[in-house]
C-alpha cells in the first residue's frame, strides 16, 4: 500500500487513478454522510451540480427521497437539509435517498469517482475506513481533502493523518514505506500532535472559526470531532452512489 | 502581527501584499544564500528566467560575479556553482555577487518582490528572521513555501513551523490570534512534532530522497537541517537583490 494525500480536488494528479480513493470532509459533508447511512438511509446520493440534483430528484417517489443541500455552511433555501450531521435523524432520513450537494465536499468525490474502490471518510469513521482498506491492501491509496474553495483544510488534514496512522499502525508498515507524498507526512505529524483534542483543532480550523460565527454549530463542531463514534463505510456502488457495503 | 503560509507560490493570493514576505527554499536555495551571503558575498541577485540571469551577469566584471544554477538538483553545465550551501565558502564567493537561478526557490522570490519588506528564511537562520520581524511587528506576513514544481514541500512547511513557533514565543501571542490560515497551524504542528530531528524529516521529505538518489548530498541535507546555526537575515534591498541589512 502506498497512501497519497491530496489538500483538494484540484491537487489530483490530472493522469491516471488510484486503486481506492478515499473523499474526506470533516466539516461537514463526509460526517454527514456516514451519520446518515448509520441511521438508515437507503443511500446518498453526491451531486456537486445543484441543477442535475433537481432533475434526478424529481425522478424519485417524494416520500422515498430528501434533498440535501448546502452553500457557504448553511441550508439551500427550498431544501430539506442542510449539511448537519445532528439532522439526519432515523425518524427523518430512514430508508429514503437523500440527494446531496454541498460547497465542497461532493467536488473531491466527483473528482475521483471513477476509482475501482471509492469510500468516504470523517474523523467519526476512521478506524473502520482503515480496517476495509487493510482487508483489501489497495496499492495506490488516494485521500482526497476538500478544502473551502479549493484552499487547505486543516480539519481534513487531521482526519487524513488519523486514517494514515491506523493504516500505520495495522500494516506494521513505516511512514517512510506508506507515505506515497510529502502531504501524507504532514498530515500524521498533524493527527499525531493534536490527538488528543480534536475538537480543539476543528475549533481553530478556518471553517470551524466559519461555522462559529455562524452561530448555533457547537453540537455540529462535537459530532464531527468525536473519533470513531461510527463503525460505518459509505462506499460508491454504483457512479455517484454511496451505500454501506 | 497576522501570519499566513503558502505551500508554493502559485497559492499566494493573486490580489494584494502582505507588509512582509519571507521566502523559503531549505533544501537548498535559502540555505544557500544564508551562507553565501554570512560568508561574504556582496549580493545575491535572483533570476527564476536564466536568459535575465545570463544578461545581468554579463554586464558584470567577471572577477566579481559568479553565476549558480540549479535544474532538478543538479549543476547546471557552464555555471560556476550549483545549489550547495557547502560550495559558497568566503574563498570562492567573498565580495562578489552571485547571479542564481534554481528550480524553485526563485520562483518563490520572485512571486513576492513588490513586497515592502522581503526576507529570505530556512532553518539555518530561522531565530534571525523571527528577531527581525518582531522588531518591525508587521500586520500582515506571508511566508511562501517553494515546493518542487509548485507542490506542497515538507521541508519548507518545517521551516515555516519552525518561525511561527519563535514567533509566537516572542510575541506571547497565541496560535489562534496570529496565525492567519490553516497552513500556519498545520506547518507550526509539523514542526513541533519534529523539531528535535530535522534532519530526519528532510530525510523523508520527497525533495529530501531525490537528492539522497543523486548521491553525494549527506553533508548538504545536514547543514540544510541545522537550525539557527547562522543569524544572517538576507533581505531584498533593491529589487531582486539581497543583502544583509
Amino acid at each position: 500500500m502506498r497512501l497519497s494525500y491530496f489538500h483538494s480536488p484540484d491537487r489530483v494528479p490530472a493522469e491516471g487513478m488510484a486503486d481506492a480513493a478515499v473523499a474526506i470532509d470533516v466539516l461537514r459533508a463526509t460526517t454527514t454522510m456516514a451519520w446518515a447511512l448509520h441511521n438508515g438511509a437507503e443511500a446518498i446520493q453526491a451531486f456537486a451540480d445543484l441543477a442535475q440534483l433537481d432533475a434526478a430528484a424529481s425522478a424519485w417517489p417524494d416520500d422515498q427521497s430528501l434533498r440535501a443541500g448546502e452553500r457557504g455552511g448553511q441550508k439551500l433555501e427550498g431544501f430539506d437539509l442542510g449539511n448537519s450531521p445532528l439532522a439526519v435523524t432515523p425518524e427523518r432520513i430512514g430508508g429514503r435517498r437523500i440527494f446531496m450537494s454541498t460547497t465542497n465536499g461532493t467536488r473531491a468525490l466527483d473528482r475521483v469517482r471513477s476509482a475501482p474502490m471509492l469510500l468516504t471518510a470523517a474523523l467519526v469513521n476512521r478506524s473502520a475506513v482503515a480496517q476495509r482498506l487493510l482487508q483489501h491492501r489497495p496499492e495506490q491509496i488516494w485521500m482526497v481533502g476538500s478544502g473551502w474553495e479549493g484552499a487547505y483544510s486543516l480539519e481534513d488534514s487531521l482526519a487524513a493523518g488519523a486514517l494514515a496512522d491506523a493504516l500505520l499502525e495495522g500494516s506494521g508498515a513505516s511512514l517512510l514505506d506508506l507515505a506515497g507524498n510529502d502531504e501524507t507526512c504532514a498530515a500524521h505529524a498533524l493527527w499525531q500532535q493534536w490527538k488528543d483534542q480534536p475538537e480543539a483543532l476543528l475549533r481553530l480550523a478556518s471553517h470551524g472559526q466559519r461555522l462559529q460565527r455562524l452561530g448555533d454549530h457547537d453540537a455540529d463542531l462535537a459530532c464531527c470531532a468525536t473519533v470513531d463514534s461510527l463503525t460505518v463505510v459509505p462506499s460508491q456502488d454504483e457512479p455517484g452512489v454511496l451505500r454501506l457495503s
